[in-house]
């Protein structure tokens, strides 16, 4: 079950940090970008940098998040270096979360999910194209767009998260409009999700449907947390956007349990600030982003 | 301006028919399938299939609708069919819509607008990975998610679609909910995508920024078609999932203009119930659906 395997991963890394792949070709150091003038060869630059990063994180973070929007730009070079970074992550023992964000109708939904979650057949040949352990949705089509990611989930133990209160400032245009019945969207959003979650509740007690609440709104995260006991919390938002320790606290449960905070710029990009290697500085800035938490946190146990 | 130039291929042709070219390897006949083993081969014989479909149908509709799903399920291979089904559909005069349900924050919002609106720079290059005239996005995290498609659109004359009323049968799960102040939150949704247009409102009063609104609802499609007066839809649901001419006409003002009504099912798979070649079955599906609409909605005239 995926997010048992995520949570023994937390504990025994003590880190619950997600590493966010959006690797922007800016980011890379400058001899990196030197000379390159297409598409493959940012692609190329890219995925030298992601394996680089891995290799110098895998050992002490639990999982990455790869935003597949920073490869598609590159056509079908930056899909083949998604999908690689994907895979190499994976091998290293990683938990890899795809942050694509689909939404569809049943039917396209579950093409979706073929490519991320599952399998296309073609003739006797059944794989993924871009095999991940976990997928970002969009739930704003309802049950049936869900419903095929679920099935896969299942089927093949992966996990989702659901778009329920996101990062952004402009999150509570919609997210936070009240409803006719008392509940906030976002909190009817959460309610969906820890009922699409209620069939695949896990050892710890969180299932294989989380939900995205971002570090930037602590008030909406601790209303969620308590309402959505057995959903697992994928946080957005923290470094870059705004978010920190203290502010995510509101995210996690008894025994800092419940969560999982990404951080994307402050890790790839640390090398801005502290010199020495990228690679090195990204090790680094785990390391610290792990004290951070653990100073609010205290020690993770799966009970 | 986008939306003006597909009025007038819509009044040039008397047909607000958009062929959904979401080509699941299945669809393809028999002999077209016999000896396909792996994903290349599949995305091959789907790029074959859809060139075509669009050669059959070029002269007698305004637009395509490929849905990314059905290429992404078949990894690289797959995007290269995608990119090429595009383009081929330019190339032949098609306004094209990227049906992409794309949503993320402003930053990563920017690289998919790069990767289907815009363009991406690397070194002296530039160019879009994936070039549409048009993007399906999600509007669930408000403003700042739209805003860099909106100078996208701005700058290099594109335009989106933003889910508004999806054609699904649990669409209403969240979008029919009622808020505190009255309205329901696809008229929320709907009343922020004319906000979002009324900067780029063409000479037949519609803006580059679309909603989608399924043929299925046609009581949710008579209030937002009222509600919305600038705002172009795109309409699925027509054929397969349930909706007729009948149900479409809410979506439309008068003269006919307001939307165009995609069908993929119905035009794709039209050899398997009139017989003959796939390509003319389409050719004809396109005729009959075209009639069928102007049954109802009478000669389409921009004014």
């Amino acid at each position: 079950m995926i997010t048992d395997r995520f949570i023994e991963k937390i504990v025994e890394t003590q880190n619950p940090t997600c590493v966010g792949l959006d690797t922007a070709f800016e980011y890379l150091p400058e001899e990196m970008r030197a000379g390159v003038t297409d598409f493959r060869g940012a692609a190329n630059a890219i995925l030298t940098f992601n394996r680089n990063i891995i290799d110098s994180v895998c050992d002490i973070v639990p999982s990455v998040k790869v935003q597949i929007a920073y490869y598609e730009q590159y056509g079908e070079a930056g899909m083949e270096t998604f999908r690689k970074t994907c895979a190499y992550a994976k091998e290293k023992g990683l938990i890899v979360i795809t942050d694509a964000k689909r939404n569809d109708i049943g039917a396209t939904a579950s093409r979706y999910s073929a490519a991320f979650l599952g399998e296309t057949a073609v003739g006797e040949n059944r794989a993924a194209a871009y095999p991940s352990d976990m997928l970002t949705v969009n739930g704003y089509l309802g049950t049936d767009g869900i419903a095929p990611f679920l099935e896969d989930c299942n089927k093949y133990e992966k996990g989702i998260f659901v778009l329920v209160k996101t990062s952004n400032p402009s999150s509570g245009e919609l997210q936070n409009l009240q409803l006719a019945d008392g509940r906030t969207v976002y909190e009817c959003m959460g309610d969906m999700v820890e009922q699409w979650g209620s069939g695949s509740v896990g050892k710890y007690g969180y299932s294989a449907v989380g939900a995205v609440v971002g570090a930037t709104h602590p008030e909406e995260a601790r209303v969620l947390r308590k309402r959505l006991p057995h959903t697992f919390f994928l946080i957005p938002g923290y470094g870059a956007q705004g978010g920190n320790a203290d502010m995510v606290r509101a995210c996690f449960a008894q025994g800092g349990l419940g969560g999982v905070v990404n951080n994307s710029r402050g890790i790839l990009c640390a090398y801005q600030k502290r010199g020495g290697t990228y690679a090195q500085a990204a090790r680094e800035a785990c390391l610290d982003m792990k004290d951070d938490l653990l100073s609010v946190l205290g020690e993770i146990c799966a009970k």
